[in-house]
């Protein structure tokens, strides 16, 4: 079979390797597409090389079929379309025991803290495999992992039909918010300063607009009658786009912070105090999230062709990681589909 | 009557006038005591002079007794023991429309934007009275508004029974935040740097801390098997008391944002992000609010008499300002009811 295998900075080799056999409890994948994302772009700059190993095989959104079930394994036949839960959890520090296991400390991330989904054949353990609808085309099906990450952020927000909301951000990670909260019924808006992001929106039916020609503040109390926008999602990244979701948000309005922001950035508090406003971090998912992915993705709810910028073969793994370097690419997969063997 | 009559930065003058009667629908009060809060510091420091005007009477923690009733008020007695709810709201804008009234954008504050309780004889709306009951004196009834500040803060928070509490300042509202903290039956610990202020804190018998001599986060982690605080409350307005307060909590850890920050502060949002943190800002105080405020005075859940350091004569105002100007006080009270005539 053939992995991908992080080898330093901007180091990645193709190694074919014999496929390993389940153990009791696990199962064995043959992996169809696996789906890049920022943290595989931060490992790949060698940002993570303290947490990541120099021989690491990365990757944790994908689909597959399982191949091989080990010992003890109920409820998952050979054959069967999947997709794996990539977060095993420790059950025993402080977020697992306050029912917050989705955030362990101690987490064991398949794909950043051992073996991940860019490989042809994937052995995991039984539990954190997910079947799939038989007709959900398994390229669709990698982006539910990431649709996940945006179920979580939308449940964490509460969002209701009818709500204003702006996502401040319109990477694959904004757009997969906007079109979670637009099938909640919700009235979304979002913020992007880079053209072919926003067209990438709009192709996806969304209203995005871009905040260096628009005051996106007023333009929010204008559709609000003064009020401003229930709930923001952070998504940028940047110290200016969290200005603009804590200044667009009405009283009580809710900030959802998904990005990951490196240093401390200035938040207006005063606003918080005196409009009561409400900031929730959200990270990862939980089983249930992933389970309403599956559903989103195979509703059409996320029109994952459109959100696909290109597959590339795995051989081409290096293409791939460039064009998302060079940017004009939203979700880019890698099919392995032909080393399965 | 006797008024306290704001004429500029640090010019309060006392002005005999005569007392007016209420209107239909209006109640006047003989006020007994009113407290001086951070708030009447700012006015007179000149710091509100935008808002206020030259020649308010400000005051707006107090207690009294109803003196007379105007036209079509009904329940409420002359003799009769209360004290004022001093927020008029609009009804309106989009706060009060959202159920938010208490945060109305258009609010009348009864001693910041209309006349307040530094004068023996104040007449207000009814449906602001709140009756106190009978064998609770005063003087201690003056703290009910402040108290109700800090149960609109701790049911913000959703305190219970044996959650880790961390209240960072330990001011006024810190310690009465603390107070109601405790009768939640919660674990407090109080933050301060200042030596007095901790020894007001322990007299009331609060466990209150050091931040330049302690390692506050450390020391909760210890006490938490390592997990950290449910709530902090960030009463200092100081950056630093952000940091502590976001440091100190745990997973999905509550803090509520109850000082007022004049300028941007840097806030470690990652650990937001990481820990899937929560922020909520909190500013006055519902009905239940004072209601409840009304009940702990009474309970003797407030230790008032060891709050209130000094009780001044209205002629002796300028003094009582000039005692929190200099610090080594707590609560700082203004004693009118000899002006009731």
């Amino acid at each position: 079979m053939t992995a991908v295998v992080y080898r330093g900075a901007r180091r990645l080799e193709i190694e074919e390797r014999p496929a390993a056999a389940p153990s009791a409890g696990q199962v064995q994948v043959a992996v169809a597409y696996t789906g890049i994302c920022g943290t595989d772009m931060h490992i790949f700059h060698g940002d993570m090389d303290a947490r990541v190993g120099l021989s690491a095989v990365i990757g944790h959104e994908m689909s597959g079929r399982i191949v091989a079930v080990g010992d003890g394994v109920a409820g998952l036949s050979i054959g069967r379309p999947v997709t794996v839960m990539p977060t095993r959890t420790c059950g025993r520090c402080a977020a697992c025991r306050r029912g917050n296991a989705h955030i362990c400390h101690k987490m064991d991330f398949l794909g950043i803290d051992s073996p991940g989904a860019m490989q042809s054949s994937w052995v995991v353990p039984a539990d954190l495999v997910l079947p799939l609808p038989d007709d959900l085309a398994l390229e669709h099906a990698a982006l539910v992992e990431p649709v996940a990450v945006a179920v979580h952020d939308v449940r964490r927000a509460e969002v209701k039909a009818e709500d204003h909301v702006v996502v401040v951000g319109g990477g694959p990670v904004g757009l997969l918010i906007a079109l979670v909260a637009r099938d909640r019924r919700a009235r979304v808006l979002v913020v992007e300063p880079n053209p072919w992001r926003r067209s990438v929106a709009e192709r996806v039916g969304l209203e995005a607009v871009d905040p260096e020609t628009n005051d996106v503040t007023t333009m929010v109390n204008e559709r609000t009658d003064g009020a401003g926008a229930d709930i923001a999602f952070e998504v940028s990244g940047a110290a200016g786009g969290v200005a603009t979701a804590v200044d667009v948000l009405t009283t009580r309005g809710r900030l959802v912070m998904v990005a990951i922001h490196p240093s401390p950035r200035p938040v207006d508090l005063h606003r918080f105090f005196w409009r009561e406003l409400e900031l929730f971090g959200a990270r990862l998912y939980q089983r249930d999230d992933m389970t309403e992915a599956i559903r989103l993705v195979a509703a059409g709810a996320i029109p994952a062709d459109r959100l696909i910028s290109r597959i590339d073969p795995v051989h081409a793994v290096h293409d791939a990681f460039a064009a998302l370097d060079s940017g004009g690419v939203m979700k880019v997969l890698l099919d392995l589909r032909d080393g399965a063997s």
